[in-house]
């Protein structure tokens, strides 16, 4: 009898950070359950919110959703409390290397932000340019001024630059735990050591 | 030919407010609707978590969900913000004339309830006790000393009487706008003007 040897699949290993994020939704959820653990923060995602139309019972006790639709949310996907402020945002990714389309953010959001900065909320977008693997920390009140303006003949735009990202928002740390530390730079924004003067 | 009189149902009008709410989370939407529309509050009632397995597209742009679970939820179903607070909490109903059994409230609420608490949120819940027509705003931390009581042996029931309630309670005013108005009952206790020690 020969032994011959077994065919191993070679695995490169990899430590770039980059690769550890299966998507921006993901990494945030995952810095949540960490800010939750070490009771830091109480930040969810809220569900899809979904029409049921149909239901049936196949076994006692287990309810089998036959129709169904999905609906428009009337808020963002993430809210919850930090430090016992109020925290709302969303989270948006683009391809563009020079621009955030505005179109990628609905005039659903754009209310529900303005309500919650109104009532002295800490509110916000998270957007990552996937092409420089940045993660940016856009406080709402600039968003609104560039969704305000868009449909200026003058000085409106469709989007907003990627330099008035690196000018006004603020790049959040990406690492092991918390994945996206999204709440140092609310920390340090709250704390008014902001680099604008928003 | 003749006419005969047409049978018309008699409709027995009313006024009584107690059948204007179909139910408590109604009651809780439209008053949520009112605080929105009124600038007073941004309160939502989170969607319900559903684990969607199959999605089919009998129409261009139009997903139809043919294959749905129900998930437990790891939150309450209530949050938002009020006047910068963080507010947070769940809405129970009882048919007892005597107490509210604690098996109402599960346990992923009171952990979430708790974090909240922990947070510096403001956290309780909204009791309707249907045989009186009365709604109380209990705060978590008199639900969380009867919660962590339940299995003393001594001190110990599973159960919160309704004459807890009435000592240690808010009595939430029920009017027509907005329908449930439980955040005076928040203001009030926010301020300090607590019937009790807590």
């Amino acid at each position: 009898m020969i032994n011959y040897p077994i065919k191993r699949k070679i695995q490169t290993k990899t430590t770039n950070y980059a690769n550890l994020g299966m998507t921006l939704e993901s990494d945030i959820e995952s810095s949540n359950a960490y800010y939750l653990n070490h009771e830091i923060a109480v930040i969810h995602k809220k569900p899809t919110p979904i029409q049921v139309v149909n239901v049936s019972y196949p076994a006692r006790n287990k309810a089998k959703i036959t129709e169904a639709y999905y609906k428009t949310p009337s808020t963002t996907d993430f809210n919850g409390i930090y430090n016992g402020k109020y925290i709302d945002f969303d989270a948006k990714e683009t391809n563009s290397k020079t621009s955030m389309p505005l179109k990628n953010v609905h005039t659903h959001q754009i209310v529900h932000l303005r309500n919650v900065y109104k009532q002295g909320g800490i509110a916000f977008l998270i957007v990552h340019f996937k092409k420089y693997n940045e993660y940016f920390l856009l406080p709402a009140n600039i968003l609104f001024s560039y969704w305000d303006l868009q449909h200026d003949k003058e000085k409106g735009r469709k989007s907003i630059p990627y330099s008035a990202f690196k000018k006004s928002a603020h790049l959040i740390p990406f690492g092991y735990q918390p994945r996206l530390d999204y709440l140092k730079i609310v920390s340090l924004y709250l704390m008014g050591d902001s680099k604008t003067d928003y």
